[in-house]
Parts: C-alpha cells; structure tokens; sequence
C-alpha cells in the first residue's frame, strides 16, 4: 500500500479508536508496510492532530508497546466553542417559568454535543476514569459524547426502576433547590466495586442531584473520579452541597418575569492548559 | 502543506463533518494547495474509505458545489457485528422476569452503540431524514449515534414532561402488550411541521410505543421516514400495531423460567445491499 494511501486508513482506524493502544506490528501486516515506514507515518499524524487542535498519538514503549490517540480539545477551539454556546443560550426567548433555561435544542444537535464531549474528556484526561455516570434523561448524550472520548462505559442511573434492569440498588437524597426527597436507582450489575467514576450531568443548581449519584457511588463502593456539568446556574440560597465540579457555562442572573439572563463561560476554561 | 499530512488532515475533516457539503475552495485554502492536487486528495480517500468499509464521498458538481462524506457501513462488517451481537445477547444470564433481556451493558459501550448507529444510518441513508426521534430512556444513545452519521438533530419524547422542556403536546397510547394506556409528551418547539422523521428504540414487543411516537408524529404534522428497532421480541399474541420497521436482531423463545433462549439477525441485514 502507498504511503498516501496507508495514511488516510491509519487515521481513520486511530481516530475510531480513542485511546486504545495500537501495535506497530497491526498497522504493519494490516497496510504491508516496514514498521520504519509506520513510524514515520505515526509522526506525520501526530504531528497534524496536534496541529489541528483533536489530540495527540501517545507512545507507548516495550514488548507490549504501541500508540494510542489521545483526544484533547485545544484550548483555543475550547474557548471558541464555550463563548458561541454562552451567546447561543444568552437568549431571552430560551427562559422558562422558574428561571430555568430551555437548552433541548442544543442538546439534540450531535455536532454540539460531540464538542462538549471532547471538552470535557480533555479536561478529565488524567483521572483515570473507569466509567462515566449519569442520570436520566437530559445528561444522557452528554454522558456518551464524554465516554467515547475516554474510550469507558456509561452507566445510566434512573428515578423509576425499569422491568429492563433487573435488580436494582436504590438511595433516597434531598433535592438541594426544591429540599423534596427524591429516589434515584441503578442496576446492580452495573458497577464493579473500586471503579473510579466520572458525573456527567446537564444542569446544575444546589447539586442535590449530583450529590445523589455520589450517594449512589458509596454504595457501590466506588468513587468519584469528577464531576462535569454543561450548565451551572447560581443558586439564591447559597446552599450549594457540591463544591467540586467544572462547569461549561454559569446562568446568571435568569428571571423569566424581568427576562433578563445572562451566560458565561463556567469555570472549566480556568483550568484548560 | 505537503501531501501527506493534507491528507490526514482532510481525513480528520470529513470524517468529522458526516454528509456535510465541504467545497474545494475551503479545502484549496485551508491547506494551501492547489485544485487539482485536492482533487487528487479527496481520490485517494474515497478509495480508502471504501475499502475500509466506512462510506464514500459523493461529488457534489456545479459552482456550489464539493463533497460530502457519506458513513455506509459495510454489508461484511455489518453482518458480522450483528453475529456478534447475536452470540453475546444469546446468554440466558440475561434473562429478566418476563422474558425481558439485560442489554445495559452493551448498550453503555460507546463502540456498540457506534457501530448501531453506523449501521441504522447505512440502511436509512436514501430516506432524507430530516431528525431522528425516540422516546426516553435506552433508546437515546442510539438515537444520537444514528443522527450523528446523517448528521440530523434528536428530539426525545418523554413519559413525563419536565419543567426545563417547556410547553409539551401530549398524546394517550395503549401499550400493545400490557394493554395499558399510557402518555407521551414531546416540546412543542421540537419539530417544525412536516419533517422527515427516523424513529429509533432499543427494543419493541408489539410496537405500541413506536406507534405512540407516530401519533405523536401525526400531532406536529410531521411523518416517519423509517423505523429502527435494536431488538425485536416475539409477540405471543401476534397482534403487532407496527408493520414496516428494520431490526438489528430478533430474540426468540425467551423464557425466564426454562431459561432458554435464542437470538437472531433481524430482518436489517436482508435489506443491505
């Protein structure tokens, strides 16, 4: 196979595989190529998805050695991406009774959800995450956009136990903004124990949903790698009871009645490198 | 730029922008090279594309003209993965009060519900689809990986409307295998009338919840330009309300109590070409 040919279907086959590791001895019988000729090409995609802002190739070395494609949002596209979505949501027309923000619209576009996704794997690229947790419904795709970034199983907590489960371990928590005891449940078989998991969730206001699944995780015994949220809106009574978490956007100042809001950049972009 | 890493760095763009129109002039300046060259480019890649088995590019001629990746999963790799799927869901571990299956786990690996979605978006490629549309919750990973490849937005009908939603329509159904009546809600500024709509869900017995979603359809005056089904289970009764839809696989003879149970291609893979 040419070298131009063996380029295209090398980066096609690593930007499939998210961090997996790839051998030099596959890519060699798979494109009939000398692992000198390999290397070479690893070096010119390497160097162009870094270019490009989407990742980097990782070698790694040894017997059992390869590369794996590593995504990673630059900061620059992460930057970009986060003010158009504040000004996309900085609309007056998006605000629903309560002050909350009607967001289904840019959660049903893929493309805009794939971008959230790559943020937030860049941004939890080294905790080790095992798996990415959310609950039903509007967390959902987020969830998956984020793991298939870090290349992990999603687990889905629910507020009804489904006949589809099977058995299922259930908490009760406190709602922080509407103080109602609510129920959440996950499959038993669902988690093993020790697994490092990372929150993902659309919206958060006191975080008595996310302190939820940190509930839920105890019993599981496994633990909280992160916690990622798209929308972190401020909260009245200052009774937040989840202090770390990274946010892609903060709503500020909602109020359907005056139809004021506005929407910043969340603190997620502080921590990008 | 020199050829090669033109050529990743155009890989990484269409793949990335799935039947999006993308003109030689953006691809001629982006990279800096002339016509004739990229035409040479998008050549070579839409030869390795097809011969890895992920889709094609489609010359668009005339002054807005250019070209679009289309993902067409593979008749070999498609019935091979559904092979697969049929073997690991063919575990009477699997099987729930009711007959029910666990399919959780598969469908929480972001991969399987990749290659679903790549393979739904090949056998609906030529039905212009203009949204893709399930119900909460399992169907949702599935909806978003087949808009992801027609690169058409989701909208999720619910069984409880949400105060983040705001104004919903909402529609009776009977469930066809319980006989039960029971709501669906969808936001009314989801659909705009007389949309192409795909209909996505992971599992259907009699197809009273795909019909639901068709009368929901019927409401926003918009129609269903296909119906995707992961899972199809006998229905006893024999009296399906939904005639034309395509399955992944069929799952048969599922009796918790004998635990027996068998698994099949569904009617999909026929339709391939």
């Amino acid at each position: 196979m040419k070298r131009s040919e063996r380029l295209v279907a090398m980066t096609n086959h690593l930007l499939d595989h998210p961090r997996e590791l790839v051998s030099l001895p596959f890519f060699s019988s798979t494109y009939e190529a000398a692992k000198s000729s390999i290397s070479e090409d690893l070096g010119i995609i390497n160097q162009m998805f870094q270019k490009q802002g989407v990742g980097y190739l990782q070698t790694v070395s040894g017997a059992a050695g390869g590369v794996k494609y590593i995504p990673q949002f630059s900061k620059g596209y992460s930057e970009k991406f986060v003010n158009q979505l504040c000004e996309r949501l900085e609309d007056p027309a998006r605000l629903l009774p309560g002050g909350y923000l009607f967001m289904s619209d840019l959660l049903g576009e893929p493309e805009t959800v794939r971008n959230i996704g790559r943020i937030f794997a860049s941004a939890f690229a080294e905790r080790n995450v095992d798996v990415v947790m959310t609950v039903a419904t509007k967390g959902i795709p987020l969830a998956y956009a984020v793991a298939q970034y870090l290349n992990v199983p999603v687990v889905i907590a629910r507020r009804d136990p489904k006949v589809t489960e099977g058995s299922t371990v259930s908490i009760n928590y406190v709602s922080g903004s509407t103080k109602k005891i609510q129920t959440m449940v996950l499959t038993k078989r669902s988690l093993t124990e020790g697994s490092r998991v990372l929150i993902i969730d659309d919206f958060m206001k006191a975080g008595g949903t996310i302190n939820g699944m940190k509930n839920l995780l105890a019993e599981f015994n496994a633990e909280a790698a992160g916690i990622g949220v798209l929308a972190e809106a401020e909260d009245e009574e200052e009774d937040r009871v989840v202090d770390e978490f990274l946010s892609l956007v903060q709503i500020m100042n909602a109020d359907d009645r005056s139809g004021s809001i506005r929407v910043t950049p969340g603190n997620l972009l502080e921590k990008l490198k």
